[in-house]
């Protein structure tokens, strides 16, 4: 009974079915149809002009969001925990050019107007500092947490105010929406790009750049061939991010992992260290405790010395669910 | 009747199959069972010890191979056209943070110890010119030449005398063992890192690079996560290399698109601009000429304003071929 | 009376009088007698060989010595108040292509073994978190404080212990020196490299980074034309450096400086935030007693809300020194 | 008899009355009155609003300025002998980020429209090719030639035509300006930033990097300051910068410089490489001709095996112009 991570889940047949689909002679790189396509069917999702690009990991699709928004002198704002900052092996440093990740606290791994208003006031407008040029949060965060409409809003707000670009990392960005039942643009704001996540959420390997604002797609197409991201079978990614849409896949395959993880949650609500939103829990429980977790099967993280997290997925049977919970509630 | 690229033509069952197999939960990023046997695997193939990371695309293979080898200060030789320098949209210059492409020329794209020489001995021994710290060379060439065994190696011994780490871009590795009819080890000779391309070979995503001195694999392995191209499901990209591998599909594949190179060099052999050592030619023919050959159903490049690029493939069907031999005969 | 910056004093005498001596023509670069004798002089003193490279600035100095130390995809653990992370305006992201800053914490921004454990040992060994290359640290310290030899000797062997090449950053190392009544090679300690500042100093516009790694060095060469610190007319940085060491002007200058230090700690030590061991004092003092005292003729910068930082220079009036002391004791 | 480099010349005496003069405590850095008062002397000077930043090389004046016209991803035309190609050891590709240069040909090291277009035009539209951003030419050229105001003119017409950034490496700028009787506004042109060299002039130690779109200079500003070239003591720079405008001292001395090239050039115009339009003559002489002048006491450069460089400086003694002009007539 696995929760070690949706990174480990299989691939939806969707994507399969869709691949196969795919693989016709076609254009090469992203000169096919099915790329092509990509801008109107993000268009459509988010009732307004995207102009997206697909690439082969999260890492890529952050650093070369923000690599269109910072220039190497700059600075951004993000959660001290963010994956950016934590997970991504000084991925942003590389594609930034040295730009200098500036660190913020928040609970929950969410960032807060005021949060960022604490990094970026005292930064003195002169020459030995680096001055900000963007803002990144997360949703869902690193802790699972999700980002309300209005709190996106309110982020944007100060991002338009400090003449910041924004960018949102949108790894389970399905999970984010599902959880809100809003809109993706509502969950999505007016940031400048969102790293659309679907590997996840059940995909093999394709990940959406989605740009509101085409003139920094424009330098990003540049920037993803020079990282070596322009794959030649680009129809083979393409193909993936449609399946997703199809039929609201990724809406349903993040429906159904954040149902596993409130079914758990329920089962151990005094443990969690941070409420339940996506497909993620922090569970506060004991080495003993972990350990006759395992005894039982489940399989997960441990999260320091107190804590275990366990991530469920697209896939996650039912019944392991419940198993879990109940595992859960009888420590 | 398409003979425009290699990178448009489909994927081989044999990967489709591995990929199907490959779809139960494992370890993440390249902590699967599959990952981890590919240096055992290529260094079967090689006999000799290899480290091998998988990576999406030849552009990634050949800059996180260079990156290993060269400071940012220093610089490549390399030749002219060669395709770190014509079409990776300036990836070496991000990889290698701003090294610098020494540029020799060669007939048919293949450089020889004298080209060699001709670059890096005019190069003064002072901190105002970038010096040489490697070469690259490319196996078959863009213009799809192979460098015999002994080519190579007399270029390797150039490369050691003066203390330069070696490079092979292999995009086209597969078709110029099956032309040389030679090991994988003498046709890679003594470099200390190969890009061994699968993608243009029936592959779907996948490109190897086989690192002959394991300390360079293992500096390669941070920048591969840093320039965000470890996949989080990275044993679909194992997969692809092991059904390569197994029973020799790359080898067969590569034949086949030889194979029908041939047929069709053979029917034109006057107007050929480069020997037909791989799967790629380059025939001079007129306008007219070629506006006549597209008339007949025939896809391909234009080669500036005199000539024409056709390309085989692991699956050109041999009356396409004969076909095309046949109408370039009768111009 | 002048207490804002040892940036702005004025130049030392001798300085002068090298300048004017050095001016007849040799050879451009570095490569005048004058330049070519700095190792031997900085071996001489430091009582083991050096390979000394004059710089203009502490910027380029410390970035130049940790970009020789330091892979692109590493980390250098420095405090999180040290000059390359405060004030450099991420110089170090563009000198060592991203490499990333691990930050420590550690009263007077000095640094200690356990400090620096704590940022490395939650460090996994693996691709997705920047591993540490190097650590810096600076003598004296942001605060003025300085390190005793046994405390870098400490910091030394752990750096040893975990395979971490070691910089000191000494903008101000002639103060630290100074008050430590220590040799500089025991000031020093067995770093790898020294940035080993004169221009606080009475100097004008001349460092010295000193390798005790010829190795180093020989790379530095390159970084330091590549950054364009490589001065044509290097002879008037040389002569600056050698007039620092004849006859210890160096020595008497920071002497100067910190006497004048100490007499205005004598005047308020109840009210230091840091103990005074250099030529920077940092008193804490309401905005209504900083109005006074800049009523009475006394220049300083504010730190913070609650402070405010005095610093002596090599040509500090004794009479200013006392006056402020007179001043403080008054408050 | 020295004609080997203007760099190994002295300084002007005004020069030194200037620094001895800027010798008084003042605000550090750039916020000195003398560095305040740059933007407006050079837009005296230009008749037009410039933005002004010193910086003590030529590299650094070059690269900092192309840093703020170039992204990473581009190129820049210059060409294939420039300054920033064959001498910088890398500098653009550091400070750019591994932009890349794209070498066009042209006599005399100066380049046309037509031999712009030729590296241009052939450029596909597409992500696959690195595309130019800017294009750098030299006035006077690595060869002492000079572009008349109507050649900088329709260089500057084609950029803007393109939409390409324009800039001039004037490391000789003087020379030029005297050569062509010309004023400074006409003799750069429309250029949007202008490296204008004093150090091969007589100066020591600073060049003005001449923004002619203020958006450029803030910029720059930052990247300086990231580079390690802002110094602690900018004064001394700003001072070296307002003695050389002070009664035209650059002009008196670039017009002496070329007055003695000339001289030397009439004695030897069959002999001449390239037409004697600055301070440097390219001789075409035997082995056997350069060791004769050796012996007479003359001292150069050989330039390959068939020709000498023979540099005049602000300061050559008439005498040793009219000693040389007669040696190498008598050849």
């Amino acid at each position: 009974m696995q929760f070690l991570s949706d990174n480990a889940a299989s691939v939806h047949p969707a994507i399969w079915d869709a691949l196969k689909a795919a693989d016709a002679p076609d254009s090469p790189y992203d000169g096919d149809g099915l790329s092509n396509a990509l801008d109107q069917r993000f268009s459509d999702l988010f009732g307004k002009p995207c102009a997206v690009l697909w690439v082969a990991t999260g890492t890529a699709a952050n650093c070369l969001a923000l690599a269109t928004m910072v220039q190497p002198h700059g600075g951004i704002v993000c959660h001290e925990e963010a994956h950016i900052e934590m997970d991504e092996g000084g991925a942003p440093g590389f594609y930034l050019h040295g730009a200098k990740l500036l660190l913020a606290k928040g609970d929950g791994a969410k960032l807060t107007p005021d949060a960022i208003r604490a990094v970026v006031d005292p930064i003195r407008d002169d020459v030995h500092q680096v001055q900000p040029h963007a803002i990144s949060i997360t949703q869902a965060s690193e802790y699972g947490r999700t980002y309300r409409p209005e709190e996106v809003a309110a982020i944007v707000a100060l991002a338009r105010e400090r003449r910041l670009a924004i960018h949102m990392d949108g790894a389970r960005f399905a999970n984010a929406v599902a959880f809100l039942e809003a809109t993706p643009a509502d969950a999505a704001g007016d940031v400048d790009a969102l790293s659309f996540g679907f590997i996840k959420n059940g995909g093999l390997g394709a990940e959406a750049i989605v740009f509101f604002d085409a003139a920094l797609a424009d330098v990003a197409r540049y920037r993803r061939k020079r990282a070596g991201h322009l794959q030649s079978k680009g129809r083979f990614l393409a193909a993936q991010l449609h399946a997703m849409l199809d039929g609201d896949v990724w809406l349903t395959n993040a429906r159904h992992a954040n149902a596993a993880a409130q079914e758990i949650a329920a089962g151990c609500e005094e443990r969690l260290m941070h409420a339940a939103e996506a497909n993620e829990l922090f569970v506060r429980c004991t080495a003993d405790e972990r350990q006759a977790l395992r005894e039982k099967g489940f399989g997960f993280y441990d999260w320091g010395d107190d804590a275990a997290r366990f991530v469920t997925a697209w896939n996650t049977p039912e019944e392991h669910a419940s198993a879990l919970a109940k595992a859960l509630a009888a420590l």
